[in-house]
């Protein structure tokens, strides 16, 4: 019996695990079949993975397994069609050595292959590294369904419309081609799409306007799942013909998701992660109010770390818990991820760091249910301080007039021996790792110690400015599965290391006074990374800092002096920083940013 | 007056420093105004740098001051034409934000743009990330020398000739349609090409048949100098009309390299680095005689430390010394590239080094003159265990069923222990930084411990397979400036970490005992990366190793599934590396292999 319905296959894939995407791809096929569902469409790419890097260019092995089971996939296809992304080899005389293709499969045959052809190369995408842009061809584009024409595009292709993008990024326009050629009676995208803040704005405004100005229904299907780095939401949907939302899957989780182009009772609406939808129409303006990202963040990154920490066979957390801001809120997101019984939390005292703080960690630890011990370092500090003053001693003797006067050596000692026992817990307990704890404001600044708190296998929150981890630390009490387990005391306390005394107050050294106020540095961030702003820009403008704070000229210059100094010799740290999820619209995590670190930066 | 002479200026620039650039390209100005000469040619993208990689995207500042310094450039051009590489904004209404640009200037004026057509993405190359690719028009190519036409290629474009290469990466040919179109007299290629094992000949090859196949000279400049992992060699040339090459520059130095398209008594040609000449017919198979790749690796990785020392403002290095292969290797490179005076090693023996090693780390420090201290680190490593084991015992209530018994963990705490002192060191002097010695090898393995010996500023030795470091050590040993720093005693004992006791021997472990031979190891890494042969063709293919070793299928199989096993699992390690030169025709360096940790490599 024929229908309209068809079925978006919103589903999680592993890179190159072939046999593993294609019995995920095997199993909605099956469920299909007995539901009646005539056509299945899958993401981009799905049975290799996406997105898969350099790894199909150092070992072909993989995509001839794509090949193979995609043989054996058209097989299952009795009676239903199909169209499934996957890796296909370019054999033709010229160019990369493969294509972005898509299957379409009916009754057991791989009816037609469509390549391709605009590949994204920038940010988080390097398809051109690999896969060649195939010619557009509009009558390739083209199957039937139900006696209906309709038009197939993968992913960049729906994105250079030059009537949405002041500047579109490629020279020609597949849906425009498309559209004008065959007239389709609706469109089909197969995609890989990675989460960032606001782009679910661009996103459904784009394929809005699409569907609206061609008068053509856009039924969109996405991945789900992390790759090290690089989170999808899923979130697939249709756009009728008048531009208009009417379904949607769920986010940031798997979806047998079937839909018809046409306004009709089996499309579903899910809700977007909470406060997203006000972002559709928002400004582009920089905020201390973040909750419109709050739960989108919150999501990206706990699926980060269990797609992580599932798909590369770990099983456990370990941590150390200062008391501070950033661990506090790492620790949450792993019990939460991870399950508390799996993360292991430790402080790990010296003698700067206040009762107070010893506390605020203990009481966290018991607030997440997550394992704890206590762990002081002196031993450790005091050994290594014993034979590093041997060490200078002798070093001075023959490079004195370099030696520093400043306590920096002493303060990171602390730093490392904690990260020592971190990593002698991963080795000494099996698929343990332990958890880098930076922050992305700390990261712009270099305000991290190498081989310290920096490091570790995975780094949640590399991608949150410190304004933004207060307001989702506010966020995860409140609405986290386990509620309440930041202290208000960690709240309220200003950020700061605990690794030198300021000799100023004689107290703790915070790292607003070793920096500039947290408020005023996240703007720098925002506006260099979403307006591309110079230092002289931003000396014109007026900050929302400076509409709470009064502050002078000669301050702000200041600021933006030592920021620019600062960033360029953090450029070197980021080059080693582990992997961690991007949440943001822009960011320094390796996936996206390529940085030379020898160079001038000038901004 | 006029005669054939043109300047190729072989010159080091650095990336995003453009008023440093600007002062080099104007002192060879200054210089050919003073010769008569009536042409300057310099590199690709000379005013900017190469490679910029993302930082043009994220700080088109750098791109504004290069435009600046650009038109400055040409008013200091009274009666001399000039063609220098720079970054131009793309304004047209579609495309990428950049085009990889060419400046024809002339008697003060800018006469000509001509923009890159085919950009590199592969590799160490991202120019896809930022650059547009612009049309080739041929008539654009041309400007007027001596009444001569003159052709202008911007290196890339003169890849992709089809009776050269079997499958060309693009889809048509720039000099191709150069030659046919306007017939030039000669063609001048403006390039920064990096070097790599074998690639001389490559390049050599493919000019030579461009010239002689359109029967046009080919004068081709190239930059020289280091940018993070990626090294150029200079060695510009000319190839005349019969594609005999009739002039080359100096290799891995700078040089005002005066040249005519035609034989003539100006033209030098300097020799390659030694060996190189050799490869230039050679098959592409594995050899364990490094000869001819011993001169060129040497200058690639001292260039590299110099530069990135020097361009990032860095002035002395410190690396432990164990009495191993690896360290010493490293050792001879810093004191070579850096000097003696600021280099440390320091030998830091535990309860395991033997009195051997302690002897090998201090003859060779003293060999090379370097400044050298013994710091044992026993009271380190005691006080972490004392702390460990009380860790552990707490841990282990909750997760026992975890908890290895392998001594895995107090291995690595020796190797942490040292890297300590070393950060510490860094940390206490300024302008010092810490040297990672792992080699690749050990990389390709996962043998090295993370914040270990991996854990550094640079990583010298990273592109060298164990092999091809014997042979190097042998070489400086003969070759370097220093001459027999590394002890007979270090070449001859078999690697081991000293880490660890085999319980079967009850000596310290040796890394061949850990892993595999070293010779069966680094031919399967080149067959990897030189060949793509999969692990059933590897069995398939007598090994070089075979021909001197006899070993079972079930031997070979079985090292064959530990590399499989051992590089899934090294993937992370990779991702944190420091940057290390590339030496090799293939590398996991990071500049060259973007690799997905969550994956499952099949080979």
């Amino acid at each position: 019996m024929q229908n309209d319905n068809i079925l978006l296959a919103q589903l999680n894939p592993i890179v190159a695990d072939i046999e593993y995407n294609y019995n995920k791809a095997l199993e909605f096929l099956e469920r299909a079949k007995k539901d009646n569902i005539n056509l299945v469409v899958y993401p981009e790419l799905f049975l290799l993975g996406y997105p898969p890097i350099d790894i199909i260019e150092r070992y072909p092995l993989i995509v001839e397994e794509n090949i193979k089971y995609l043989e054996k996939f058209a097989q299952q296809c009795s009676n239903i069609a199909v169209l499934i992304g996957f890796c296909e080899f370019n054999n033709l005389n010229k160019g990369k050595k493969y294509f972005n293709s898509v299957a379409y499969i009916k009754n057991c045959k791989i009816e037609k292959i469509m390549r391709k052809s605009l590949l994204p190369v920038y940010s988080e995408f390097s398809e051109g590294r690999y896969f060649e842009s195939a010619p557009f061809d509009s009558q390739n584009r083209i199957i039937e369904f139900n006696n209906q024409k309709v038009g197939v595009v993968i992913c960049e292709e729906n994105w250079n419309d030059d009537t949405f993008f002041k500047k579109p990024m490629y020279q020609f326009d597949p849906v425009k081609i498309l559209v004008e050629e065959q007239k389709p009676d609706f469109i089909i995208n197969l995609s890989a799409s990675p989460t960032r803040a606001k782009k679910e704005q661009l996103l459904n405004n784009m394929l809005s306007h699409c569907a609206k100005k061609y008068s053509t229904p856009i039924l969109y299907v996405n991945q789900t799942g992390s790759t090290d780095c690089i989170t999808f939401c899923g979130t697939s949907r249709v756009y009728d013909k008048n531009g208009e939302l009417i379904a949607r899957a769920k986010s940031f989780e798997e979806d047998y998701f079937v839909v018809t182009p046409y306004k009709s009772k089996i499309n579903r609406i899910e809700p977007l992660p909470k406060g997203v939808e006000k972002t559709l129409n928002s400004q582009k303006e920089f905020t201390l109010d973040y909750d419109w990202d709050m739960e989108r963040s919150y999501l990206t990154i706990t699926n980060a770390i269990k797609d992580y920490f599932n798909k590369n066979g770990f099983k456990r957390a370990v941590l150390g818990l200062s008391g501070g801001l950033d661990s506090s809120c790492c620790a949450y997101l792993l019990a939460c991820a991870l399950g508390a019984q799996n993360v292991v939390g430790v402080s790990m005292p010296s003698k700067i760091t206040s009762t107070q703080s010893k506390n605020d960690a203990k009481e966290l630890a018991q607030n997440l249910g997550i394992n704890f011990f206590e762990i002081p370092i002196k031993d450790m500090t005091d050994a290594s301080k014993r034979t590093f003053d041997n060490v200078f001693e002798q070093i001075q003797e023959k490079w004195g007039e370099f030696r520093y006067s400043a306590p920096l050596t002493f303060d990171n000692i602390q730093a490392r021996s904690r990260a020592m026992i971190l990593w002698g817990i991963s080795n000494e307990f099996s698929s343990t790792i332990p958890i880098a704890t930076s922050d992305k404001s700390e990261l712009y600044m270099g305000y991290a110690t190498i081989n310290g708190d920096m490091s570790g296998g995975f780094a949640p929150i590399c991608d949150i400015t410190k304004t933004k981890l207060f307001a989702l630390a506010r966020w995860m009490n409140k609405n986290a599965p386990i509620k309440n387990a930041i202290p208000e005391a960690v709240l309220l306390k200003p950020p700061g290391a605990e690794l030198a005394i300021n000799p100023k107050t004689g107290k703790p050294l915070l790292a607003e006074e070793a920096l500039m106020p947290y408020e005023f540095l996240d703007e720098v961030i925002w506006r260099l990374e979403n307006l591309q702003q110079t230092a002289q820009q931003m000396l014109k403008e007026r900050f929302l800092y400076e509409k709470r704070h009064s502050i002078t000229l000669e301050q702000k210059k200041a600021w933006l002096e030592k920021f620019a100094k600062r960033v360029q010799f953090a450029q070197f740290k980021w080059s080693i920083m582990p992997p961690g999820p991007i949440v943001d619209a822009r960011s320094v995590v390796r996936a996206e940013y390529i940085q030379p670190i020898t160079s001038k930066l000038k901004f």
